[in-house]
């Protein structure tokens, strides 16, 4: 990884991309040990710790040092130049590696590095707050986090508003005018909802199903969560699972990718569900084109779309009507006795019920968006100067209040729930909303190209589904942006309308899954 | 890690030294990743391994690059321009890391990567040889191999003889001579003890105890290995355990080292000493001073004193009379139906048994070093070009007849059956060899220094001998070469006698463990 030592850029085409080829392939080595020892921290001795964080940093700075280096410059350059005989991957990867590098360079060193010191402080006072179920321990923190995010913004962007900024760098393109006119379309519409099945609540008119039988042996969990893989489709061969506390997904390329997920010995349906959402993003990950291996190019293209795929699998495969069969058949695969009793329409029911509550992470489909939007009023009023630091807990009871209708009893219940803060993702919410919207455009689009959703998941064979999702979505990896993606899947672009359609139908008390 | 773009070397010492640490915590991380992702191996799924075998590779050359690099030599001129002033843990570590580059420089780069890749065909090309049984499949290879290492040799160290050079490179400062020397002492001298057991063998004399009952459930074992690992004395806060075939010791740095072991459910006892054998090497691993992680004095200083270490807990430890009833005490606790009616005496008997067998890997302890000298033979007589690569499968036979009187029924029995030429590891086998010698040169040493021995070993406390070997030989990792920890340990260099002469007084048919 020595620039002074490495193969110096050529003239000769062949030997220009022979060079890009062998520097891609070095970012991809730091970048697999980077996936593979963060993963290796579910199963490494607890003593590994100080030594995977420092490998970790010099993994990282080993990569922005490529990245930014003058050789990565030269080869860009060179490559450029010639553009013309380059094939689409290559054109398509210069494209993306240039735009990777140019992010990396607008942000001042200076001020990355401090952010980096900063996240890696902030985590640990995090963790103190929630200890002490005390926004004020946070506070400090969190003031040095915003005022550090608005400096950044401001110095690498100042043509942008700082919050602005921040929302592209998670999900690019995105920005407060795209969220506004995402939101203005979605809440009042859910809200709507809402209000109608609390009030159907209110009346008991909303059927309580029996719980499934318990308990679960979180062993005998594991095995079903690799059964329930196989049946989403993923190729085991490429799947490594773990035991974890909250479920991810990660990935080294399209033929290694690892679910974590978490087993309530109570609680089948959680892991369950999150084995089926996880599945979603391990789907995406193992179906980009495998030729994009060791390139920028592998990997989903934003979070966005990514939480398109896995929701899509969670809410609109797992959660619909005409799955309930083949989910309780499922269930009833491992643990026969938890669904004795138990109909597929029951099983709908208790994978359906809204739970007006304080918690993100517990969410239904239908109050998830409103639990973003308050994340969002809040941080670009943080972002805008309007609300300071030390308002955010009033803040967040009052939007509770009046958006769900409860009030957290502390902060731990309120505007400490969440990690995202304190590992400086302020702008990264709003990114997990499109997932339910995109989803449903691409439900619509599904639908109208011919693929027969439900008697398909009746049928309990996920293939149409999934083959649709390569052939329009997943292959591509970065290749393809998600506004293009969109575009060219579902001719036209984000339109939120199919998502509260789809919950307006869904979530109406007076069909199912709430008749009686 | 682009030298384009890191730290230039400054002047002031404190700058130097601080560019030299930097340095090596690079170099760790691409160690720290090698290491991750080698041991991920035996857990990855199947589809991985193409992009490990990809990352690997590209770590590898990022490490050659950085340790061959222009920003290297600079760094460590400016070190040694500050000599006097370094302490002495910077002192060794300068010594080491220049060796380390020279050693590195050495080998023209061009015929290092023809090395690697033919080490990476020959591999499989072995594998395919050992399915047909025919060394014939895999003499090609061979030859290529013994031309590349002679021409590497020559062209690397004109100075040396070929086999000298590659002693060398596997064991610091050894060669033909130090290893003739050698064994022109332990051979006859086995050979002799090796006859009279044959005799009492052929007389009857012998006792042939009851076995163990099995069969032994493989999760079981796994958790006993656990339980033998923190009786040995290992921080289980630093060890991982992983299942494999052939049983291996892995380290990232001293806190966190990786033991896999194997569970036959027939025989718990081959689980059982390789769990104890691998154990030396991961305390020995584990003992190094912890202010040496993450620089180039990690770990163990070479292969014979890290054998002698496995070994000595293997053989000196559990396979002594003083420790068989701790040996029978271990088991029983995990297995108790295993040892009944089998005494701590049997149980001694059984670990001690000698084979005359053609399997260097199921050799007993008397005989191993016999099977070690018929491959030194072999690669002398190759490297000096007077047997050529064909004649190998009847040198083979000859040398096994004549040494251990059994002729192996085909090549996988005989000439296949290692891995290590197929690995490029041409003069590896020999430093085998030192373990045993070592270890009882500092057994004597470690008595005459006042451990009570045996009393520590009936009573099932391995803490003294532990602290004789941290004290004396594992803590200074690779800031002492072996020569200089064998002579401040012990008195003397290396002396062969102590190891000959305890074979003597073990295997004595006239006394235990071989009277009735």
């Amino acid at each position: 990884m020595d620039g002074c030592e490495s193969t110096s850029v050529r003239t000769e085409p062949e030997d220009v991309i022979a060079a890009f080829d062998a520097f891609e392939r070095r970012r991809y080595a730091l970048a697999s040990a980077q996936a593979v020892l963060e993963f290796s921290e579910l199963t490494d001795p607890p003593a590994a710790s100080r030594g995977r964080g420092v490998a970790m940093a010099e993994l990282e700075a080993a990569d922005h040092d490529l990245l930014c280096g003058k050789e990565a410059a030269a080869l860009l350059d060179a490559m450029r130049q010639i553009a013309s005989e380059l094939d689409a991957d290559h054109a398509a990867r210069l494209r993306v590696l240039s735009r990777d590098r140019a992010d990396r360079l607008r942000i001042p060193a200076a001020l990355e590095s401090r952010r980096v010191e900063l996240v890696n402080r902030s985590s640990a006072i995090w963790k103190e707050a929630r200890a002490a179920d005390d926004w004020a321990v946070f506070a400090p923190a969190m003031e040095e986090l915003v005022a550090l995010y608005r400096e950044i913004a401001e110095v690498s962007a100042p043509e942008m508003r700082p919050y602005d900024f921040w929302l592209d760098q998670f999900e690019p393109t995105s920005s407060e005018a795209s969220f506004d006119a995402l939101f203005d379309v979605v809440t009042p519409r859910v809200q709507e909802i809402a209000a109608r099945v609390r009030a159907a609540t209110d009346e008991g008119r909303l059927p309580s199903p029996p719980a499934l039988r318990g308990p679960f042996d979180p062993a005998a969990q594991y095995a079903f969560f690799r059964d329930v893989a196989a049946f989403e489709g993923i190729d085991l061969d490429r799947l490594e699972l773990a035991e974890t506390i909250h479920p991810f997904t990660s990935s080294v390329d399209s033929h290694h990718v690892m679910i974590a997920n978490h087993a309530d010995p109570e609680d089948i349906l959680s892991g369950l569900l999150a084995a089926i959402h996880e599945g979603g993003h391990a789907l995406y990950e193992s179906s980009v084109e495998g030729r994009y291996d060791y390139t920028c190019l592998a990997h989903g293209t934003s979070t966005g779309i990514h939480e398109a795929s896995s929701r899509f699998f969670e809410n609109y495969v797992a959660r619909s009507a005409a799955f309930a069969p083949a989910l309780r058949g499922l269930i009833a695969s491992h643990f026969p006795e938890a669904v004795e009793g138990v109909s597929a329409h029951d099983l709908w029911h208790l994978v359906n019920e809204v739970r007006f509550s304080t918690s993100r992470m517990e969410a239904d489909e239908l109050t998830y968006p409103l639990h973003i939007v308050i994340r969002y009023e809040v941080e670009r009023a943080l972002m805008a100067g309007e609300l300071t630091v030390s308002e955010v807990p009033a803040r967040w009871a009052e939007l509770y209040e009046r958006s769900l209708g409860v009030r957290p009893t502390g902060d731990v219940e309120g505007a400490l729930q969440d990690v995202h803060w304190s590992m400086g993702l302020i702008g990264y919410f709003p990114s997990y909303a499109l997932g339910g919207v995109i989803g449903a455009q691409l439900l619509h689009a599904m639908r109208e190209g011919g693929v027969p959703f439900d008697e398909t998941l009746a049928a309990g064979d996920l293939s149409p589904v999934r083959l649709w999702m390569v052939e329009h979505v997943w292959r591509f990896g970065r290749a393809k942006d998600t506004a293009d993606i969109l575009l060219d899947a579902t001719g036209e672009p984000l339109n939120p309308r199919y998502y509260v359609d789809y919950l307006e139908e869904k979530f109406n008390p007076s069909s199912s899954p709430f008749e009686k």
